[in-house]
């Protein structure tokens, strides 16, 4: 058994949900009217409780004892056995889906809060427990009353498992380019095709699994329209839930990855003996559009892996520094310091803190907007809250990843000699966290989605409303002659991206579209700077209040405090990079283009 | 066996000696009079197919098997054995060392460019081989004749090995509070204590291994002046040379590392039965001042590491993206293209390519410093190489091991899913490299090196005269009217760090010195970018002149062509990072510091 490494609290959370977005305005929704702000307290309790005890005790088992591959089948990390008995226990599977099923009903704030938990003590183990609960949303978005009969109970409490099959060995970022074959069958289909990196393709912890398949029906267009969605299940189910006969699936290999060890990653040979019986998924050729449902979800859960990553790793290397003594403060002689004391290090965990702080508040608005497209009152608010949503999604994807590994780096260096060993877990977040900027499409396929389709969704109307949102927050700073320097940098770091997006609007109308993609990953860093800016300045605005009240708890005055330096280290120390990063956009400096392949 | 992974090219290498630094100037100082251009061709031939066919095998090797550790034995990888006996077959181990004791007398241009090759083979392996010399050449430069003739030929031609003992448990970069003991014992001394993090501490490759030990001497002053250094086998040197009782040196563990798995990192015992002994090196009291002669000289190894994984990185990607068929260009329909040609792959491509060019001319710039600071004519041109080598060394191992992890990264991303896998070869090198930025004083401990230390050599002379070098290459631009855009960049940058060193003499005046610590990893990377954008375009001016020439072979025309994108892509794309942290600089922000530990 591994060291239990879960040390991260819970203050900034609480205080996003409660206090920031103020979520118990949820409650006044119908489709949450039944709970209370009591409830989602102790459920967040519970999980955090449960990725404490249970699940953070196998964070190093998992990585250690990794998968093990033999004769088609894949043993899981011992320990994740009993991990997966108490989620069975505790219904912890689908805590926002529908209760019809067996779902727990819970807003997604709530329940992604308790995932940022779950994440937080051993993500390799989530990888199993997702994807049943994800594949049974889309059958219960998609599916026929037959299939949902069929399918959802077991997917929803642990029964039966999930894997989401994509990928192919020559199509990973091309999905329309899928080769794999749905012969009609009758009512069925029969599969035919190999698919790569199914994560949690083939293991034991289930006694099946419902794969999401990606197929082109016979005779089905080209590209995208021939694509349709099937579930297929690795041990075929009868029409009375009773488990049949193998359903010719077969797990032909696992990847030997450089983290997430504990997560099988598996080659799946859908066929090969002609007799894979497949379920269409909603309408033929709706494949892809259904499949993107599931990737924008797994998209936001990337940001929130990152999160949770981060959280952990800061309550590490901040333990580790308030008790390591070494060397004297900088110009001072004389006596040694415990190392929170320098600096340096206090810029290092700075950069940790402000990201994770940062993109919590990111994630967690983003998630309350989707509440809120599935259950505001009005169909204008739903509308509304999908928008902002969608906008902020390739945000929350590829900024969060690739901050997060940078987080690690930061960790590692705060530990010293001790980050490069296993004896503490940053080294081991950092590896895990590096497929992060890859899986669910790449971050150029993020900054590509940012300018290419959020900018001009409804004519440009959901990023001006964004922007005339950061704006309001502005002028209300300025009104009330609070943090004059933090809002200038958030004004010009505005006005800075809305001449980016216009400049690439000129250069596509000019056909010099080449410095869109050359910088595409620039501007959507400079747009998530933004956001998130705006976001701890609002926090900042909101704890200052309460700093200035006189009831406010003292308990909670040092955390309020920290709000506020945070929101000013974040502000100075990361928004300003959206100038340095304008500067070079609008250098438009073409080498990597003009460049000869040969010269390469 | 792994796979051979091993696709870099020395085409950059071969430029960088032989047409941008010209070491054929070496061959005129008497030091180095006896070789030709020839001798150092045949080297670097050979050197790079002993990488090639020789280290590249044990590279996934070393890291899948890594070290044994059993009842104090610690067994290397199975194939570093047989490299081993190449590298003693072929006198590979004592490359730049005089020839008096079996060393080749080669510059060290010529064998750290051999290194690089090694390096990019399998760095875990070079562990073991470096530190024998390394330890060697210290005894040399500071030790008795006796000493030299009891240790010197047997570690120059790795028939003993090295290890270098500083760091402690409760000490790491803390070097002078060392608490290992060494009690005067006749000539000898009985040494006392524990040592961590000993690379190459203890392993099966050589018949003994002769540690260095830094230890203070029973009652020596406190810190850094009572501390002394000493040479202690693992087994006793008989005087006359043969092997006697095993000396009190045992291992008692090793660390368990987030990479180079192959190199083993002891936890060692010194002296557990009181009966450990040593000679002491030089003087006593003068232990810290020879050992940092030695650190210098790993900092810089630090760079050319970097080089070295970014070569071998970049090669393997590269080959990939001109294979693998994925994605349609931005802005275009149809047919899918190999991944080379998509524009943001391009933009990651040339990251690596300019990052590793550019450190490459910065490290063998630096080590020519070094050559000449050994063997120039004159006193005068030595202190001035030396001066220069003392500026860069700082720039090289922060710099160079900060961005070869981001190198790393990039590498994974242009592989996508494959990247996260360990079939290629990145996700090892980006594992290895993450301690580069830690070990041989932390890239923080070199900021201030940079800031306090070498800003302020000779009362800034060395500073100023790097200075007028680039100004002097900018004026050469300016009124050659060539690359306007680049030189304006450099200039400005130029002028900004100035800027900047003078913002924290004022600030240090003011006694107001937190902005310098927190802002000096920073700076440094600044005054990195300058120094690089200086070399790179030193060497566009040289191959624009040979792409005028119409006697310039045509087959080294891509490669000259590819020179000139690189210099105006790192001028363009990195260069401009200098105004973006300078912006952040003269911020101000002091939120890290003023944050209330509780608040933390």
């Amino acid at each position: 058994m591994g060291q239990n490494m879960y040390r991260r609290d819970d203050r900034d959370l609480r205080f996003v949900l409660k206090e920031h977005l103020d979520i118990s305005r949820l409650l006044k929704l119908d489709r949450y009217r039944e709970f209370t702000m009591e409830d989602f307290d102790m459920i967040l309790s519970q999980a955090h409780r449960i990725a404490a005890d249970i699940i953070a005790p196998t964070f190093q088992d998992g990585d250690r004892e990794g998968c093990r591959f033999e004769n088609g089948r894949v043993t899981a990390p011992r320990s994740f056995h009993d991990v997966w008995r108490v989620y069975r226990e505790g219904c912890w599977f689908a805590l926002a889906s529908k209760t019809e099923y067996g779902g727990q009903g819970l807003p997604l704030v709530i329940a992604e809060a308790a995932q940022e938990f779950f994440m937080s003590a051993n993500f390799a183990f989530g990888c199993y427990a997702g994807l049943g609960p994800g594949n049974a949303s889309m059958i219960e978005k998609y599916g026929t009353q037959a299939l949902k009969d069929l399918f959802l109970r077991k997917m929803y409490d642990g029964t039966w498992g999930g894997g989401m099959c994509l990928t192919e060995p020559g199509v990973g970022s091309d999905a329309h380019m899928v080769t794999t074959k749905a012969i009609p069958d009758g009512d069925l289909f029969r599969i035919q095709g190999t698919k790569t990196f199914i994560t949690s393709g083939e293991h034991d912890l289930t006694e099946n699994i419902i794969h999401l398949v990606i197929a082109r029906i016979e005779g089905a267009p080209e590209g995208a329209k021939g694509v349709s969605l099937f579930a297929v299940p690795k041990i075929w189910v009868n029409p009375d839930g009773s488990l049949g006969e193998s359903n010719d699936v077969a797990c032909v290999g696992i990847e030997h990855k450089m983290g997430l060890n504990g997560s099988a990653t598996c080659v799946m040979n859908f066929g090969e003996n002609g007799v894979c019986r497949g379920h269409l998924i909603g309408k033929s050729g709706m494949g892809l559009a259904y499949m993107f449902d599931m990737v924008n979800l797994a998209r936001m859960a990337v940001g929130l892996e990152s999160v949770a990553f981060g959280a952990n790793i800061y309550a590490n290397v901040l333990a580790y520094a308030k008790e390591r003594v070494q060397g004297v403060p900088f110009g001072k002689k004389g006596i040694r310091v415990r190392i929170v004391e320098h600096t340096d290090i206090r810029r290092m965990l700075m950069n940790i803190k402000a990201l994770t702080e940062g993109l919590r508040a990111l994630v967690f608005k983003a998630y309350f907007m989707e509440d809120l497209a599935r259950a505001a009152a009005t169909e204008e608010e739903r509308k509304t809250a999908l928008g902002r949503l969608e906008f902020l999604t390739p945000l929350v994807k590829a900024y969060g990843s690739d901050r997060i590994f940078e987080m690690g780096r930061e960790g590692i260096q705060i530990l010293g000699g001790y980050g490069f060993t296993r004896e503490y877990p940053v080294e081991q977040y950092t590896r895990d966290c590096k497929i992060f900027s890859i899986w669910d499409g790449t971050n150029y396929i993020q900054a590509v989605d940012l300018i290419g389709r959020k900018l001009n969704m409804e004519g440009g109307k959901i990023f001006r409303d964004w922007k005339d949102e950061v704006l309001a927050l502005i002028r209300k700073g300025r009104t009330e002659n609070r943090y004059p320097g933090e809002f200038a940098l958030l004004e010009e770091a505005l006005e800075t991206i809305t001449e980016i997006a216009l400049l690439y609007d000129s250069l596509l109308k000019e056909g010099k579209p080449d410095l869109v993609p050359l910088t595409a990953t620039r501007f959507l860093d400079c747009v998530a700077e933004v956001a998130i800016a705006h976001l701890l300045m609002e926090q900042a605005l909101l704890v200052d209040d309460k700093l200035r009240n006189p009831a406010t708890d003292p308990a909670d005055r040092a955390f309020y405090e920290g709000k506020i330096h945070t929101a000013g280290y974040y502000l100075n120390n990361f928004l300003p990079q959206v100038f340095g990063r304008a500067r070079i956009i609008k250098l438009q400096n073409d080498s990597a283009v003009r460049i000869p392949e040969d010269s390469l």
